[in-house]
C-alpha cells in the first residue's frame, strides 16, 4: 500500500458556520493507495475527535499502525489496490491542520482562545475545498464513525452530489445532553485546571507527565467509549498491586487503565484543541440551519449507510434509526439503509471490532 | 411527626474490615415518629453516598425537607404515626459522624488522610452497635436505595435475624468496573486538585466558590445518577444565556445544570468524605469474607425486596437480579422477591420516583 502524507495551504478565508473567517488555513492529509486516471476511485475516511488523519499504514518505528488500519489497506474492506483513499485531519485538531496552536497570522502569535468556534460542518466544508484543489468531484465514498460519522452526514446533506456512498457509524444527527455532559466535565476539568493558564500554557511542559486537567476528563471520556459488559470482560474486579497512600485496598484494574490511557493522552493531545472539538460535537445538529430534521434530511441524494451497536452508550443506536425512520417516511427509502450490530463493547467498537461490519463496508463499496 | 436528631460517643473500638481500628466515633442519626413500649415498630433507613441522616421532615429556615421526605411521615408508605424510624449518618461521611475530618483523639489534629479505609459492611456494624445501645435488638424492616440498598443488603447477611424485612433498592451485590470508573474521575480530580494539598486543605477555603476538584468530579457522578432519556427530557439541546469567552455558541442547558449542582455540591460536601465513602463503594461486595457469593447468600434469613431500575445506568436491574437468580437456585425461592419498576430516569428514580414505588414498600411494612 503506498501511503503519502502532505500539506496544504489555502490563501483563500474559510468561511465558518460562526460568521468568523479562518485565513490563511492548513490542512495535512494521508493518502493510500493510488488515485485511477479519471479520478473515479476515490474514498473519503473521515476522523473522530481525538482521530487524525493517521488512518492506515505504519511509520518507521510506529508501534501502533494508523486507527482503521484493520479496515484500510491492499485487500481489506476498504480495499487500497483498488481504491484511492483520503483522510484529512479537522481543522480545530492538533496534528497539523490549522488549530488554536496555529499562528495567529499576520501576527507571530498563536490563536489560543481567539481560535473561532468551529462546527463538525466547517471541518466538512474545508475538506470539501481540499477535494477540489485536488480535482475530485465525485467521491466513490464516504466513510466515518462517531465525530467521523457526522461529518459523513453532513457531506451527505451539504454536498449531495459528491458522493456515491456514504456510511456513517455510531453517530447521531443531534448530540444529545447525555453526550454534552461527558464533555461537559472534560471541558471544565481543561478550564479549571490552574496549569491551563486560560489558554496561555506552554505544551512543553506536558510532555513529560501529562495536564491533569486533560486527564481527569479524558478518563471520564472513556467511560462513555466503552460499556459495562466491556468493562466487566476487560477488568472485572481484578486488583493490581500498589503501594500508595490511600489504596488499602489495592487499586482496581479499571483504575489503572484510565490513569494510563488518561495520563499518557494528556501528554501528547492539546487541550484547546480537545475544548474546541468537543464543543463541534456539542453543537453538531445536522437540521441546524434547515426548517426541521425532515427538511434537512430531504437534500440526501447519496446511498447512505447508517451503522450502530447494539451498546454504544455514547450515540445510541435508536438517535441513528431515526434518520432512517424520517427519510423512510419521507420517500428516501431506496437511499437509506440501517443496520444494527449486535456488539456489547460499547461505542468504540466501531474502532475495534473491525470484523462485525468489515464484510458490509466491503459489499458498500463493491456496488 | 415527630423529628429528632442525637449523636451518640462510643468509647469502645470499632474494629473494621481493615484490621484497624476506630476509638473513639461519634454517630449522627435522626428520628421519625415513636418508638413502641415493646420496641417492635422500628424501621430503619439507610442513606447513600451523598446522603445524610436527614432522611426526612424540615427543620426551620430549611429549603428542603430530608431526602426521601415523601416516603417517610404521618400516613406515607413509611408511616410514622405507625412506625419508630432511624436514620443514622455512616461513619466516613461529613454530617457529624466520625468521619476523616474528625478529631483524631487523643491528638488535637483531624484525621485527614490517616482516616482508615472503610467499608460499607463498617459503616453497618456502627449501625448495629447503636441499635443495640438503644435496646433495639429487632427490626420491622431496614430500607435504603444506592449505598443504603448496600447496607441493606450487607445487614440481610451479616445480621440475618436483626430484620423483619429488607428492601434493597437500586444497588447491587458487587460494584462493577463500570461504577468504579465513575468514582475514579471524582477522586482523581479531587486528588490532583492543587487546593487539595494532599488533605491538608482548610474546608473554609470552599465555603464560597466551592472546590474544583470535587465540583468536576461530582459533574462525572450526575452523569451516572441520569439517564439519556431523563437529561432529554430535563434539558434537550435548550441553550441559556452566557456571555463567556468559550461560549459563542451558548452554553446548554445540562452544561448549566452540571455546573451548578457541582460548584453547589462541592461548596458543603467534604472532599476527604466523598474519597472515602467512594472508595468503600468501589470495594462492596457482599460475598467478601465468604467462598462465594452463594454463600454469603445463604446467611440471609430475613424476608428480602430487590428493587431495581429499568435504566439505572449506574447499578444494573441484571445486578440484583442475580441475586434474586442465586437465592432461587439454593432454595431460598420464599425468602426473596424481586421488583423492576419500569423507569428510564436513571439511577436516581429511587429518590425521584417515589411513586412508582411507595405502594409496593408500604405493602411490605403491612405485612
Amino acid at each position: 500500500m503506498k501511503l503519502e502524507t502532505k500539506k496544504e495551504l489555502f490563501t483563500n478565508p474559510l468561511y465558518l458556520e460562526s460568521g468568523r473567517i479562518l485565513e490563511p488555513y492548513e490542512l495535512v492529509y494521508e493518502t493510500y493507495g493510488e488515485m485511477n486516471e479519471d479520478k473515479s476511485n476515490v474514498i473519503l475516511v473521515t476522523h473522530a475527535l481525538s482521530g487524525s488523519h493517521h488512518a492506515a499504514g505504519r511509520y518507521d518505528g510506529d508501534r501502533k499502525p494508523g486507527w482503521w488500519d484493520g479496515l484500510i489497506g491492499d485487500g481489506k474492506a476498504i480495499d487500497t489496490s483498488r481504491f484511492f483513499v483520503i483522510c484529512v485531519n479537522v481543522i480545530g485538531s492538533c496534528y497539523g491542520s490549522t488549530g488554536p496552536m496555529s499562528q495567529m497570522y499576520p501576527s507571530q502569535e498563536r490563536y489560543r482562545l481567539k481560535f473561532p468556534v468551529i462546527t463538525v460542518k466547517d471541518m466538512v466544508k474545508a475538506q470539501r475545498i481540499l477535494l477540489s484543489r485536488l480535482g475530485v468531484d465525485q467521491l466513490h465514498a464516504i466513510i466515518g464513525g462517531s465525530m467521523g460519522g457526522m461529518q459523513a452526514l453532513h457531506f451527505a446533506i451539504e454536498f449531495p452530489s459528491i458522493s456515491k456512498h456514504t456510511i456513517a457509524m455510531a453517530a447521531t444527527h443531534a448530540t444529545r445532553p447525555w453526550a454534552i455532559a461527558f464533555n461537559k466535565v472534560v471541558q471544565e476539568a481543561i478550564i479549571k485546571d490552574p496549569k491551563f493558564k486560560n489558554g496561555n500554557y506552554d505544551p512543553e511542559d506536558f510532555k513529560d507527565s501529562g495536564f491533569t486537567g486533560l486527564a481527569v476528563g479524558r478518563m471520564a471520556g472513556h467511560i462513555s467509549y466503552l460499556s459495562p459488559e466491556s468493562m466487566d470482560r476487560k477488568f472485572g474486579r481484578a486488583y493490581v498491586e500498589t503501594d500508595g497512600l490511600f489504596e488499602l485496598f489495592g487499586k482496581f484494574q479499571v483504575e489503572r487503565y484510565l490513569e494510563y490511557n488518561g495520563y499518557g493522552f494528556s501528554k501528547w493531545f492539546d487541550p484547546l484543541s480537545y475544548l474546541y472539538i468537543t464543543k463541534a460535537i456539542n453543537i453538531f445538529d445536522i437540521s441546524r440551519g434547515y426548517d426541521s430534521l425532515d427538511e434537512a434530511l430531504k437534500k440526501i441524494k447519496t446511498d447512505l449507510h447508517l451503522i450502530s451497536f447494539k451498546r454504544d452508550l455514547l450515540f445510541m443506536p435508536e438517535e441513528m434509526k431515526e434518520i432512517k425512520t424520517v427519510m423512510d417516511s419521507q420517500g428516501q427509502r431506496d437511499l437509506v439503509s440501517y443496520y444494527e450490530i449486535d456488539s456489547d463493547y460499547g461505542h468504540d467498537a466501531f474502532l475495534v471490532e473491525l470484523d462485525k461490519f468489515s464484510d458490509y463496508v466491503a459489499n458498500v463499496l463493491n456496488q
